[in-house]
């Protein structure tokens, strides 16, 4: 049986998102990104095409690298004005069953104390559909807006990040026993003393000493989303990460990496298929190949290539206004520039890209690649991808939304799902049940289970 | 015409909140804290009263001074396990349409800038119903999560929060002009820089150098709750708080409070009736006398003295466990200790309390006072209430959940209809302009008013 295609929706709680001036096609309504109605039918949308999970973006900061201030940033509304991704959820997990919903969330600037707890109400009030996107940023611009003259280095980013994940997990994993709530009416003892502990952690960044103050959920630890690419970043995600998401124009740019992450888990204790791996896409369908390209070249022509650069610039560091659109990217100086750029131009290595080239491509859809055409070339495609990098499945980019999820649900899901490529119904259970068929709780190979309060009983897992 | 009573419910993210052992009741359906169902039949609920808010309280920490320890909070349920209250808002939201949500966030471990964001997003989602609740804690249980070794003390944790307010107040109100974000998609100008400006804080406590990342919301700054006791908390209140919460269980302890209140106001160049004042209280209905009094004595069995006194240990910071419960209650040291104490003590001064008393006395509502009887006789309470003491309204609290409020909902509030003491339907608008009938912003005579990017015709003001 070949293997199920996995679906998230990739969104953020801003307009466009990936596709840079999209926001003004006439159909686009994401600037209903304020209303909660629009989230709300949004999610029942993803719902009704079975799609497993909205990944939702964050940035914190401007990006105001493009021209050295955030002027076209704000112009193209180049993900500015951004909202709070945590505060649209409980509207959408009321209004859907299944729906799984990563979220993502910056640590550099959380109380893990704090942020454990946001995190447990979460998944206790979507019974266990949360999932964490692991972020450390990468815009100095919000370092500024936290007192700081810049962000922390990157590789010790990852070094507070590695605490940080040993704080929360001792918190999800390690304050609570599962037995702890008795809630015995009779004997009116509503939580057993003894089964409740403070963690002491003392550690270089963090001391955190205290009962969590959530009783356990479902899921525990939420589901753990990466989307890092740096060495520090690759290692981070094959430790923790149970759900990584790719971004590469090409199949040629992402199979090394999937098959880099597959090789590194097990260094960590880990099986291969622990993680699954999503790449970004972004797809535009229509009943004949005609009718999607007429729908692409329409859609192109609110791209802007300005808007793009001021994405790319935030991304590398790297001030993209300084160059000739024609000149060849070749200018990329920090690690983190060049491996962002790397992403992209070693798709087709016999080629050069310019600016321009570059601007064009990441419009829509960001560094993904974009496919058009009917639901079987398609699904074709995908089909293809997954043969031939090792992913799992797809983070599904929007040109203008909500038509392209619209366009996916009634057209491409049904195609997927008569070649046997996708499901025909939900898995009961939280998320992580639903996406790996095993327990709702991070498998005893994964490290917060090092931090149980006590061992379940490991024949289970 | 009679002046209007507001009504606020009282609830917290957690089982029984304010009153001790209520969540044994069988009809008590608080256990269900976790599940959004219950938040949202909540919200439906208050919302078909005409409740002008949900008023969430939340606590971080433990109530550990009782006994030295977390044991009689854990078995007693007193206010934890406790989840996050912003995360339960959006799903109330959508179900509603009137019915405001003041929240309780202690500002003493938030990031101004991502704080501000959290708020704004909360303000665009509700469409201008958020109010925020500004505390700054008084568990040492708290600090100790937070890597310190106990809280700051308690005027300095005032002074941080005066910087913090004026941050929040420069993002909320300075960095956006109203017409700002233009969604131009003929000019493919989402927004025009020149109307958006970076603050530039740079106090004792905070450094802020950033643009806000939300685009202007309904009501900008959110409706200001405050309940501070203390010196600089009346005065912080007066400076600040648009609604304040007072608690004390007569209205002899409450009256000075509020005249002090409406005293202080004008030395900030506000008026008295500039803030609208609160009282905690809680309802036991009955058809009739007997009924009431057969419903509470009902209740009365669940309570628990032991669970009420380590609420009152880790509001005065004074271990209760270590006195008698026949000796009388004067052994606070402390200033907030004091005053939490003199809050019920100087009920009846005539009179002496022990601890015993104390402890029987708030375990059903906390430290308000509890009316039981028909509609008629809580009504008149409540009317007794407002003339005697000033107040504008009551947040009520709940012995058994949701059943108190359904007891108001549908025997209170037509009682108070009938009085022309009741609103029938609500104001348009925002929070601000529903419970002032003005403007959704802040009034000029507001703190907030003073950040304003330009000034806002003032004759609507």
């Amino acid at each position: 049986m070949p293997k199920e295609i996995a679906l998230n929706a990739f969104a953020m709680n801003c307009i466009g998102h990936q596709s840079s001036g999209l926001w003004a096609h006439p159909r686009d309504r994401s600037r209903d990104y304020r209303k909660l109605s629009y989230w709300v039918e949004f999610a029942q949308l993803l719902e009704r095409g079975k799609f497993d999970g909205l990944f939702l973006a964050d940035v914190l900061g401007v990006y105001d690298v493009f021209g050295d201030g955030p002027e076209a940033a704000l112009r193209h509304g180049a993900q500015i004005p951004a909202n709070d991704p945590l505060l649209i959820i409980s509207a959408m997990a009321h209004a859907t069953r299944h729906l799984g919903f990563g979220v993502t969330v910056n640590l550099s600037y959380e109380e893990p104390y704090i942020f454990a707890r946001r995190m447990s109400t979460l998944d206790h009030l979507t019974e266990g559909r949360i999932g964490w996107n692991v972020v450390t940023g990468y815009l100095d611009s919000a370092a500024k807006a936290m007192g700081r003259a810049r962000q922390t280095a990157h590789d010790e980013r990852y070094d507070i990040a590695e605490e940080f994940m040993e704080v929360v997990y001792k918190l999800w994993e390690g304050s609570w026993d599962d037995s702890a709530v008795l809630c015995d009416r009779e004997r009116r003892i509503f939580t057993d003393p003894a089964k409740v502990r403070r963690i002491q952690h003392h550690g270089g960044h963090f001391d955190v000493d205290a009962i969590h103050l959530c009783e356990p959920s479902p899921q525990r630890t939420p589901l753990i989303y990466q989307a890092g690419t740096s060495p520090k970043g690759r290692e981070f995600a094959a430790k923790h990460a149970e759900c990584v998401f790719l971004s590469g124009p090409s199949q040629k740019a992402i199979a090394p990496r999937v098959a880099d992450l597959r090789r590194l888990a097990p260094t960590f204790g880990r099986r291969p298929e622990d993680i699954k791996i999503f790449a970004l896409m972004t797809v535009v369908l229509g009943a004949t190949d005609a009718e999607a390209r007429a729908k692409y070249d329409d859609y192109r022509r609110y791209a802007t290539g300005e808007g793009a650069l001021t994405l790319v610039s935030g991304w590398t560091g790297v001030d993209f206004a300084k160059f000739d659109p024609d000149e060849e990217v070749r200018h990329v100086t920090n690690e983190a520039g060049r491996t962002a750029m790397e992403n992209i131009t070693r798709a087709d290595p016999d080629r050069t890209w310019t600016v321009r080239q570059v601007a064009e491509h990441v419009a829509i859809g960001g560094i993904g690649p974009i496919v058009v055409g009917t639901p079987a070339h398609v699904a074709d495609a995908l089909e293809d991808w997954i043969e031939a990098t090792g992913i799992d499945g797809f983070n599904l980019a929007f040109a203008v939304a909500p038509e392209t999820y619209l366009d996916i649900v009634d057209l491409l899901v049904p195609e997927l799902q008569r070649r046997g490529r996708y499901k025909r119904d939900y898995r009961p259970g939280a998320l992580r049940e639903k996406l790996f068929d095993g327990s709702a709780r991070a498998p005893v190979r994964h490290p917060a289970a090092a931090y149980r309060f006590r061992p379940y009983a490991s024949a289970a897992e």
